[in-house]
């Protein structure tokens, strides 16, 4: 008999997040400078402009300051590098983000490279890439945060079970992949990709999946083993059939497909998207207390 | 019937990178500087004084400079840092190893994070690791150049095809892992561990296993799928039964035990040991290239 397939909701786990959050801000003595966030992007619509706003809503909330530093439509890359130069340098700025993917002539690693990795906020640098590998982050990508604090608050990744990455992103599917197999976490991790030959057989026999392609529906009961729980980081936008014009944010899983197949699907909207927002304000939250020294 | 489990020796794929080498070497110009290796240690015996004297052999034998950067018996960790800055601004050195592991109170990664990019030939560096992450590698370990350069020798890696790495560690299993899913490479990768609940399902259906625990006869019919390639990179001392008091070194696989189950395997000594050498001489003629501007 076919068991309901639990909705893996994000909003309470980004709420405690949230909590935490504040009781750190709230600590702050005399003479403390304000959590300050800065970001940098250009002045054009696109996918980070979603992520930028949900950013700033979540910093207001928190009174976080949110310090929109927008390029002028005609700046070129080293006025890119000087901004990001000046932030660095700026003991009132604790955290910065930059817009990514930014296209050329920017070369955005060489502009997050010009960031102390403690202001890196977005964990995407050199420096905070390799930190990671070698097991001593400061800041790690807030969605594989997300990611993996989801599976744990529901149990979804015991140590030493095979667990699945579909994605080899440097942004998301590699950084998950480490965090996922950093002692204490102890997963057996399959990183699966646009190239594998044979998702299904890959993915065989894994307890959880962890799904940051992209693609809508590429997760269905054909490849997904059953009774697996999936981490659904995938987003894309499709046509709304409801609403002409209108469309829909959709993740990688077929959730309708899967319902009665998979274990539990974190809903697209509403499952890893909020909590991202929450542990990147946490990660700002870090490295103010870090360069405030508020303990 | 059990057909014969291949030998896949090294010996012939080192040689033909030292012939690379050899043939970089000869394109120096007048006034170019003399190819420069400097390895920092302290003095005194252990697993790294092997690897020492074989990267000190093969680099005489290619007309490589060698500098033993020996530090004194009573050298603390102030003093490793600034030979290796000294080494690290001197232009008659090209490459820069730092014997691995350190004991406290050195710091490993604080020593090799003095040094640029181009000079850390051993690819260990926080800048070095987090490069490899992002695709943009200078240099990768390398005996997770070794291991991959033979089975792409023998055919091991086909595209999209899975592949196990066992072992995490930040100086072989992961950088393995991040060359194995590179793009052009596209391994799909499962990485287990010492924490793995079930080796023998993980690695179930993988083609290929690139074994780098240091735990012998790890690796048996037991766990082993049938027909699988081994890329044997552990490296551990037992005793010699023929010798008494002599030691004998082994790999990870049970050779005797998987004789005419595994497809092929990489014998210790003799298989991945000699190609780590020539690659990290490799590393070095690049390194070399790079600054002499040699092309």
């Amino acid at each position: 008999m076919a068991v309901a397939t639990a909705r893996l909701e994000g909003r309470s786990i980004a709420e405690e997040r949230t909590r935490e959050c504040a009781a750190l801000l709230a600590r702050a003595g005399p003479g403390v400078r304000p959590a300050t966030l800065a970001s940098v992007h250009r002045p054009v619509s696109g996918p980070f402009e979603l992520y930028r706003r949900r950013q700033q809503k979540s910093a207001e909330a928190l009174g976080i300051r949110f310090r929109d530093e927008a390029l002028s439509g005609t700046s070129g890359d080293a006025e890119l590098y000087e901004r990001i130069r000046s932030l660095a340098s700026d003991p009132t700025v604790h955290g910065v983000i930059v817009e990514h993917p930014l296209p050329a002539p920017f070369d955005f690693h060489r502009a997050v490279d010009e960031l102390p990795v403690e202001k890196d906020i977005d964990g995407l640098s050199t420096s905070s890439l390799g930190r990671l590998v070698s097991s001593r982050p400061i800041h790690v990508p807030a969605v594989a945060r997300a990611a993996v604090r989801i599976a744990r608050h529901y149990g979804l990744v015991p140590p030493g079970e095979r667990v699945a990455v579909i994605g080899r992103s440097e942004t998301v599917g590699l950084p998950l992949a480490h965090l996922l197999l950093e002692r204490g976490t102890d997963a057996t991790v399959t990183i699966a990709h646009s190239k594998t030959a044979d998702l299904t057989s890959a993915i065989s026999g894994v307890r959880t999946i962890f799904s940051c392609v992209g693609h809508p529906q590429l997760l269905d009961r054909s490849n997904v083993p059953r009774g697996a729980a999936i981490i659904d980081i995938g987003l894309s936008s499709t046509p709304d059939p409801a609403r002409p014009g209108r469309s829909l944010s959709v993740g990688d899983a077929d959730a309708a497909a899967l319902e009665g197949w998979a274990r539990a699907i974190t809903p697209v909207p509403g499952g890893v998207g909020p909590v991202t927002v929450a542990e990147l304000m946490g990660n700002l939250i870090d490295a103010w207390a870090r360069q405030e020294r508020v303990a």
